[in-house]
């Protein structure tokens, strides 16, 4: 079995959930989606995330969607799920349901009560303890958790617990984060975890360029992400740019907050990943303008992609 | 079956959930909590609010532990569950769990990002929509949810949801509000529904005096709430006053933010409720000092009550 | 001139600032407000504090009201000036215009933007560099800042920053922060400050049992906060605690967010401190039943402490 | 006397305060800034904003500063200056000094207090009854405010507040917003205020389209916003969007939340505008990495321009 360690690198998609136009779960579209992203370079897939509305899922479907992820992928990639909880016994099931049914670790964000270094760093040691070998990611995502982690709380977790082996960089964008992180793997000997990095792709080349080790977001366009991670390790850092800048308009306009997913979907819709774009309530929805917007961008993406020889 | 109503008078007390020192469910002591209860009073009951550890149970835990407490009450009280969640599909199959076991209602909170008059408006009538003909609780409960509910939008809520039949009145004390919704029920013909009051009763003559019809609470001394709005209710102001006074030093350190809990449950189990006064984890914990206190407080109670001729 | 050190005790009233029904300043008021602090026992006063409506005035303004204060005590109590700021200079100069007219020191919140243990020792150690030799107030109320300061903090502040010579606590109510300073205080030879608390009053026998020098707060009748300090430092700790369940009523009501100044304000007018009840716009005001509900708690009050022998 | 109007268009520049590298005011710098901005476009300035350090400013600075700014204006563009206060007082002794001295008008933030639509409009209706005839910008900006605006609540203020004469959109992005106030101006008979978008205009094309009037924001690149609204006035959508797209990576890499300020002072000094980059205490500084992405990207920019034959 796949399990996540402190090499994962590439793209991590946060997979969007599918529902049907009346709000139930779209599991066909759930196997396209996975074949959506595995052609277009998902190195992983990061299921149950903030974005993927995770929250309007039951337990039960939240478990019926997971396990049609797992059974699509087979084992040709590792699948993160998230299991943030406000009390570690539910986090405790939900792993345990989750790993059992074959995924290769799991995804802890802060709850926002924790309000100093201390409670962070006690709460992810106990947060270890009680999963016990099962290897996480350290969400850090303070726009969201209103939780903010200092460096040196991350190396401590580092540290002291070693089933922590990747953070999911997402303080916008703490680019000093990640240089401090890999000196510190460098010079004094720490253990170095993985980095993949959030933020809708918005700061990927330097991202990489500080030491990442490829992205953990849910752009609707993977192939940019897998461009820029793969051009940046193969040193062509203009092209890796080059093909960034070109997607960057539509990026943009899909971190609209409060918006952003319902863009995301409707792109994932219209190139036939999944069937609707609809969100489960409450959710919100796209005006005409809107999507005379979005596809007046994709227009000129592809334009842009062409020039480029992309 | 009992269904909550308009009409819901008295104290309906914030239920415990009992654990074992190592953080089983204790369901041995639930019965005892129970009988506790009504024994001292408890005109209802409310489990899995937010003082009942309910974000630290597992579904199922939730499930095993709400069915307990229904068998023991046994259609003598009325049970209200707490259902709020992020979405209204987790939230319908938590109250259909629910209701399909005998409680009497739910309740619901506003999820954190409501941040407007017409955003609350549509979160509870889309809730009314969601969840058919059950009744609930409207929890107005500023300091933890961080939404300001306005008098005007919790009346627009009671003139279109028909099946919001109750207020947990917990805006610190928003003693004015109390007065608009009676006026308003009283000059304009205004449905009136049940007004039941949280803060651990630190502002209950009051509250009562302005017309709320009782208690929504969990303060360790059901008693001093019985009281409170029985000699209310029967014009003897003075006496439900004195007796309300007498709790009051210790019904303020039950108060403190962050440590609250623990206390409570320590005196529930000094009074034999409960076996342990464990929370589960993360939860705080007591020390020396802070048990001494305690002790002190309950001691100078009792002799203050037995002065009254209580 | 009085200079404010880690010796400071007692009773230091959160001064009100009195406006005229109309929204002016009334000095004349401002005088016998004095007078009526020193009278009831106040060993220093606070001045433009969160409860003095600081932020409500113009800087001349505030220069003219600490003056007349000034004058008034003469030299005979030290007077402390809140003097947070959101940036360094304005805070320097607010500081030296303070402390030229003849302040005892300044208090200091934390900006709400310090988000962990680093930032807020940081804080604290360009601000006693910005102000150099002027003794400083650190006010804990992470209620109101959202910044919550661990002991530790608080220690690496008072190890490194000399000129902190108090700690106004108000991490409702935290109680174990004065236990844990007292003993690096015993057992570490850590310089001990100073520690008065606020809250309203709300803690005060227990904060002293801990360790607490006396309060910093406001309340509508001090002489119970000079009792409850002078006697449980006498070893009176039943009387004390007799002295504060008798205001503990009035005290609570005192404690409403939002309508708290108000009352205040209402009950100094009353018993003649000040011409005025107004709060400055824009600020909250009774309704008839807040009033009335005061004054029968002041009733209330009279009889309770009569019947002590107060 | 240039005074502000609903006309208001183009782009208002959020104007630097340039400090000296031991944080003096500069007020050379400031004139060079002034000059900068208005041979690159400006058509008018606003000051003591968010983005201009205003609060780390002592009331006299601001003054002298504002004056120096006028000055060198010399009544060719109006300046706007922010006066967002806690209270009324300070707020309008701000506003008539600045006005005294020749502002054009303020500019207004809500407290970060307000919790509802009927607080909001309370709000704006007091400081409209206490500025007078003064005209001001609302400033609409939750992620920092954390006031959550609903259109609706904004036409109210359009409709009582005669004053209210620019909205500054930031509600990110919001283009909703904008869509609603011209449909309700054009079909509703409603007053067309002039809208200017923030963001540090990155979503200026869409705001355009969706019908707003200009910019006011602070981009060390203010040709960028001139060219946008210009071409996209005259209907040459397409080279408006090229435009933006070629400054699109490093207006991205500017809104790094904390290290914005920094980058844009970087850039600013670099082109001549000021002549130290240094922000005043407390304020971040950058890393080597920082300077180095930051060069990388403009010339990149240089390049993509002279493609576009800019």
């Amino acid at each position: 079995m796949t399990r996540l360690t402190e090499d994962a690198n590439g793209v991590y998609i946060i997979a969007l959930t599918p529902f049907t136009d009346t709000g139930a779960l779209d599991l066909d579209s759930t196997d396209r989606m996975v074949d959506f992203y595995m052609e277009r370079g998902a190195t992983g897939l990061t299921v149950l995330g903030m974005m993927g509305e995770a929250q309007k899922l039951t337990t039960e479907e939240s478990q019926t969607y997971v396990k049609r992820i797992l059974k699509r992928v087979d084992g040709r990639l590792p699948v993160v799920a998230g299991v943030s909880s406000a009390g570690f016994a539910p986090m405790k099931t939900l792993t345990e349901m989750m790993m059992g049914d074959g995924a290769a670790g799991v995804m802890i964000a802060p709850p926002s009560t924790l309000r100093n270094d201390q409670q962070i760093i006690g709460y992810y040691q106990q947060a270890g303890d009680f999963l016990g070998d099962v290897p996480f990611v350290l969400q850090d995502f303070p726009l969201v958790t209103s939780v903010t982690i200092p460096v040196s709380v991350i190396q401590t977790i580092i540290d002291q617990v070693p089933t922590c082996v990747c953070l999911k960089h997402e303080d916008w964008p703490g680019l000093s984060k990640i240089t401090a992180l890999r000196k510190s793997a460098e010079t004094q000997g720490k253990r170095r975890i993985s980095i993949l990095c959030g933020n809708g792709g918005m700061f990927l080349p330097e991202e990489m360029a500080r030491g990442a080790d490829g992205a953990m977001t849910g752009f609707a366009y993977p192939e940019m992400m897998r461009d820029v991670v793969r051009f940046q390790r193969e040193g062509e850092l203009a092209r890796s740019q080059d093909i960034f800048d070109a997607y960057l308009p539509l990026a943009r306009y899909e971190q609209q907050p409060g918006l952003g997913l319902s863009i995301r979907k409707y792109i994932m819709a219209k190139r036939g990943a999944i069937a609707s774009a609809a969100l489960r309530k409450p959710g919100s929805s796209l005006s005409k303008d809107d999507i005379s917007e979005i596809e007046r961008l994709i227009e000129r993406q592809t334009e842009r992609l062409q020039e480029l020889g992309q």
